[in-house]
């Protein structure tokens, strides 16, 4: 995977030590060293066709990156469904599709106590009377979900103490659903293993003065939208804004209330929505391009003039792979040459140890902006008003 | 349709008597006023199981809100898919899931040289060969498609030359595919008629004093987030962030870059994504909301306790609707509480006639907007810069 970064930019090694340092000792550095037996056997043994994961954020938003970036090219025999709604229409038709008593469901949540996920586990549950035959807990030791899972005689895992939900996909959370349908989780750990010593072997100087930027200048750049030239990459986006989002807003000690807004972008589709606001609009976002080298796709464009449309021969005998990365590089280079602080990112290929690297890439680089920016990245205590006015509404009805 | 205003604000006179002349000679205002026996009768001769639409941006954005957010419910009989991308991932899966010879194209493009859209109809042409009886042509008076078409004997329907892609939904561009599905798009229309009337009797003061504080307070709060509870609702986000972003990042006359920047949320999803940086993060953002009143479902939680989690006993009994309905409420106070300007939108049920009117108010909030900010809600010249350099690059390859 390479980087190359677009704008004047320094390096930092008061920035890099610290890095080296939370290495050593925060959780989510240390996962690519896990041992993964335990997940592949427990894998070789789910018999059933259909995977569900009843999870909401931090518990289903990685899973589904890597599974929605793998699945088209890799077209797993078994299936993977998210229930991570309250919303009665989304829950029905994903229900519909699926053959319930031919499914396993794995229960996340990291408190235990999730609203979302505990509705939809007591809606299922009366249906299907839940036991060790269909369901998985996924949760923190202790809590009162495992204290359930536990009676019913289902199968716990628990969820790395130190690691934080958002950066909790290449734990347990993210490998044994994963395994279960058929990923190679060794090559995805095996990509972020590459992009850890990569980076603390010094090769990767790039992270640190992209954080170094991102995080000084977010007064001036406080949104940084990511275009990723790839329709596999949607899911991506979304575990990237809530990685950004929730790791990145936060009160400082001072007072100082910071916030970088992440932004999702599709491309070419975006060009057609968003780009317009990024070329004339305030100029106040940072973007950061992702393109696919190779998508082993063998799509053309055939070698045919249509009447009238002469003009657009330019395309003829083009790979649709060429053309959406040359659209790529023309939109980054529109907005370079506008005065926008621009980068991009280059996948080797669509593969396991591909988004093993991305995924990594971007949870460094999370948290050294937190740093730069003097914040703590792995909390996210703002969510918890609404939680307890919800529940005051709910003792009311 | 209901809007609470949860901020303080004003209304203006002279803002709410440009809207009234607006509506007079611009082009979105008087779509509402047209006479749909044309499409009604095209559509009745449609004898394709399967709509495509070729098109990117304004010619497939707003028929993918509307198709999605009726679908779930109206189970329409007729299929509709969006070719709206250079991506050959994309594309190969959408085309495997289709039979192609009995499908209808839709190929639609303002200019008619819209280089994702003629990319795929050269594709499909040399594997379809187009004719009447496969394509329909939606383009610009006088454009180079409108004379492929006509070659290729294809019925031919012009966008009303004063109608921006944009704002075109409720024009042919969606209207004509719509009606082919089974649509009733005379109740679509009625729900935007409603609005304009109500609106232009002076109602829908909410419409005023919303575009005078979102255009006023644009250097505070400079992104506006739009929080739907329906996962109904995602295709209509995206339509709503192209017409902001596209509508208000404008270079003014005076030279100032001006820019309101759209976010586009899922409730609850998104509460376990985004909502950490509202409460906690720099206080940059307004957030509208938006509820379905009535969604016509029956799901329920049980009354069962589960063992260990009698906590949440609390949401027994109510149903998922009421749930979704009472997240929305408490996110909505938890921000209000912490000094973020918010507001909502509710619908009454999931209608046509609710969603024309949802589609009809943010038209008209656009433009009010824009008008309060001095800049033109209708052009994107921005967006060339990419394309010219498009060309260059494929010149050269």
């Amino acid at each position: 995977m390479k980087n190359r970064l677009f704008f004047e930019h320094n390096f930092s090694d008061e920035l890099f030590n610290f890095a080296k340092q939370e290495a050593e000792h925060i959780g989510f550095w240390r996962l690519v060293d896990e041992n993964l037996s335990k997940y592949v056997s427990f894998a070789d043994e789910v018999s059933q066709k259909c995977i569900a994961i009843i999870g909401i954020g931090g518990s289903s938003l990685g899973v589904e990156a890597i599974y929605n970036f793998l699945r088209p090219k890799f077209e797993y025999e078994k299936s993977l469904i998210f229930l991570d709604t309250t919303d009665p229409i989304q829950l029905s038709t994903q229900l519909e599709k699926i053959d319930l008593s031919a499914t396993l469901f794995f229960v996340i949540s990291k408190s235990g106590t999730t609203i979302e996920s505990i509705a939809s586990l007591k809606y299922l549950d009366h249906i299907l009377q839940f036991s060790k035959n269909n369901l998985v807990v996924i949760t923190d030791q202790g809590s009162p979900l495992e204290k359930f899972g536990l009676e019913r005689g289902s199968s716990i895992f628990h969820i790395p103490e130190s690691v934080g939900g958002r950066y909790s996909v290449l734990s347990v959370v993210g490998l044994l659903p994963l395994a279960s349908i058929g990923v190679d989780i060794q090559e995805l750990i095996n990509g972020a293993k590459e992009i850890k010593s990569d980076f603390l072997r010094g090769d990767f100087p790039e992270v640190v003065s992209k954080a170094l930027f991102f995080g000084e200048n977010r007064n001036t750049y406080g949104m940084n939208a990511l275009f990723s030239y790839s329709s596999l990459l949607k899911s991506f986006n979304e575990w990237y804004v809530q990685l950004w989002g929730e790791s990145l807003g936060k009160v400082r000690k001072d007072g100082e209330a910071i916030g970088l807004t992440p932004i999702g972008l599709i491309g070419p589709k975006d060009q057609h929505s968003f780009l317009q606001l990024l070329m004339e609009g305030k100029k106040d976002k940072s973007v950061t391009f992702i393109k696919i080298k190779d998508m082993d796709s063998h799509l053309s464009i055939p070698v045919v003039s249509l009447s009238n449309l002469e003009n657009l021969d330019i395309i003829n005998g083009i790979s649709f792979e060429e053309l959406i990365n040359l659209q790529a590089s023309s939109t980054l280079e529109a907005l370079k040459n506008s005065g926008v602080p621009t980068d991009v990112l280059e996948l080797e290929d669509i593969s396991e140890r591909s988004i093993g690297k991305l995924i990594f890439y971007f949870e460094i680089l999370t948290t050294l902006t937190a740093e730069v920016m003097e914040i703590e990245p792995y909390r996210q205590d703002g969510v918890e008003l609404g939680k307890t006015i919800l529940k005051k509404k709910l003792a009311e009805t």
